[in-house]
């Protein structure tokens, strides 16, 4: 069964520059053609597209959906103001721990459908708010049933229980709840920052996950300067994500190597926080990802649109920029070559918006632009 | 024909503190009844919130929505670092001028549907994209059609026939395109800035309009500091729009007067510049509003939800006022007292929000939050 799509107004590929009355053929799961409407091969059904424009589908390597509760009250007291003692991420470890497998993974589904419907077609999985080894396989368990990029996230927090002992929590981190993990994960993770894990700690764990397997990715230099892009350079990593506080020579690094700097506006959107440069990085010639980093304590959106609108806002990107980092800059975060683009071979993961451009969405931010949605060729919105 | 919309989880009435367990009773275009769920009356049909948060329908009292043609262009330069010396405004003139009056008002009807879409069941529509007698008069026929809030603003900038000769153009404007006007207008506007209109020739726009019983409301202190503020107090202006630029005795005047400050984040996101200062109006008991201020140029988002959440972010509104204001202080800027609050006699104007609270607007940027919409009774979404 091949469907053609014809009439777009304009189509980026991340191929090469947007074409214009372009056309897409969809075989199968795969994307089968990519050129001009008028040269376009005859296909089993037809979608016209009225001159709307087309892009991948979005790449969201970044994502904590396998929690339960909220915090609303935490939200509304930060932005109002008032200090509010309550426990960040112990709060959501607390509520997750509590719930039954069942209402997360409702939880979960109903997020990666609200993320379907705004264009999101890849989005990545961590664990990191069970902090036993039973609760964080259970979690990785419940997202590899609807993700295929898990990611073990054992080093979220030191886990309550060992506030106390660190090293022994790594110890299970690294040990125990790693073997447990492991065969429900693609990557591991580690918050490296004042008051999660250090960078020796954050070595030790990313090592150990490598050991089995997993590919790391850090949570790095987010809240202060720290270790954690020189680490993740050091090693490998698929991506350094949220990368606010850069020196120079975490820039030549990051330059240097083949790890992406992650940006993650909606964390600092929603705790009034420092943006980070996305031009800097850039101009060095890092590849650059957005991502929505989705959580219920820094950031809950599930928006990509809204990160792109806000990264040509506030960190210095181009629209085409932002939305290339939002496409194939994720699916680059995540070792991807089948998504992110719109190619023959790629998976017809694809958003059709109601805008004649893509520029369309840093230009009308916060309006709904999806038109439809296709994911492995299959038509979802 | 009445219906019981009941288990919602909070309610904002802007009458009082948000109820919790609420329930809200529909009887043809007006609310009939607000209370307890528990304490419900019987009505003919029945809509089960399932925990939902419910707040009257958005009022959005400042938008410019009869236009033609777009500025994409013109946003992706400039959010690009590029130099770009098309036309601004003008640019949106000469396509709107060449629009036929179906083009118009397709255009006018889709963004008023999108607009809906999201929760906004009262829009203000000004003129101001045609600059001639024909084509103000004919912009305002077309918005009448669709909504009771148009407002003549036929000094946007001076026509380019006029260039040379304003004081003519505010002749045209205070005389024969006002009368051609007045009839479909409820309300008469005047961008108040350098390089539209200075303080003598609002006064003069503004009193002629008064005349002819359009009441004032004024684009006042957005680009610098101007006269527009006081002029809008003096005249007893419904409100002044934008105040980006205040000094304390702008500040005193809006508290000593009647007039609503009506901000537009929206305008300050689209083109990177700074916010108005919303908590320094509140603080000094100012009614301030909220509005998309949607338009081609500036700011071409149709969001509510997404100026409330840049409200907070940047304004230091809480995410409480921002809802007020975006519903409450919308209607009071347009002086209605049907709108903007849920109680007994007001119009049945209703969002559901696919959420538990209204803090999740703020909460969750840029996520389409809309689970139903009601408007004058009937269901639309």
């Amino acid at each position: 069964m091949s469907t053609l799509i014809t009439n777009l107004g304009s189509l980026v590929t991340n191929t090469g520059t947007p074409l214009t009355d372009a056309a897409v053929v969809i075989d199968g799961d795969r994307i089968a053609w990519v050129g001009a409407a008028a040269a376009a091969p005859p296909a089993d059904d037809r979608f016209d597209a009225e001159g709307r424009a087309m892009i991948p589908g979005f790449v969201d390597s970044h994502a904590h959906l396998v929690f339960a509760g909220d915090r609303t009250a935490e939200f509304n007291a930060r932005m109002s103001g008032q200090s509010y003692t309550a426990g960040g991420i112990r709060t959501t470890v607390a509520a997750t721990r509590a719930a039954t497998d069942a209402e997360l993974e409702a939880n979960l589904t109903r997020f990666i459908g609200e993320a379907l419907r705004q264009g999101t077609t890849t989005i990545e999985c961590k664990s990191g708010y069970g902090l036993t080894t039973e609760d964080e396989a259970r979690a990785l368990r419940i997202a590899a049933a609807h993700t295929p990029e898990t990611t073990y996230l054992g080093a979220h927090v030191v886990a309550p229980e060992f506030k106390d002992d660190p090293a022994a929590y790594v110890d299970l981190v690294t040990g125990e709840m790693l073997d447990a993990c492991a065969p429900h994960a693609r990557w591991v993770d580690v918050f490296c920052e004042q008051g999660a894990f250090d960078g020796d700690q954050a070595r030790a764990i990313l090592t150990a996950g490598a050991k089995r397997g997993l590919i790391p990715r850090v949570h790095a230099n987010q809240l202060h300067h720290g270790p954690g892009v020189q680490l993740a350079v050091e090693l490998g990593a698929a991506s350094a994500d949220h990368c606010t506080h850069l020196t120079d020579a975490d820039v030549d690094a990051l330059a240097g190597g083949d790890t992406v700097a992650t940006l993650l506006p909606g964390a600092e959107f929603s705790t009034r926080a420092k943006y980070p440069d996305a031009r800097r990085l850039l101009d060095a010639g890092v590849t650059v990802a957005l991502s929505t980093d989705c959580n219920p304590g820094s950031s809950f959106t599930s928006s990509m649109a809204f990160c792109i609108a806000v990264a040509v806002r506030e960190m210095g990107m181009t629209p085409d920029e932002a939305v290339y980092a939002a496409t194939a800059g994720g699916a680059r975060a995540l070792r991807r070559t089948d998504v992110g683009l719109v190619a023959p071979g790629a998976r017809a993961d694809l958003l059709l918006l109601d805008a004649p451009s893509a520029v369309h969405l840093a230009y009308r931010p916060g309006v709904p632009l999806t038109a439809a949605v296709w994911q492995g060729g299959v038509r979802k919105v």
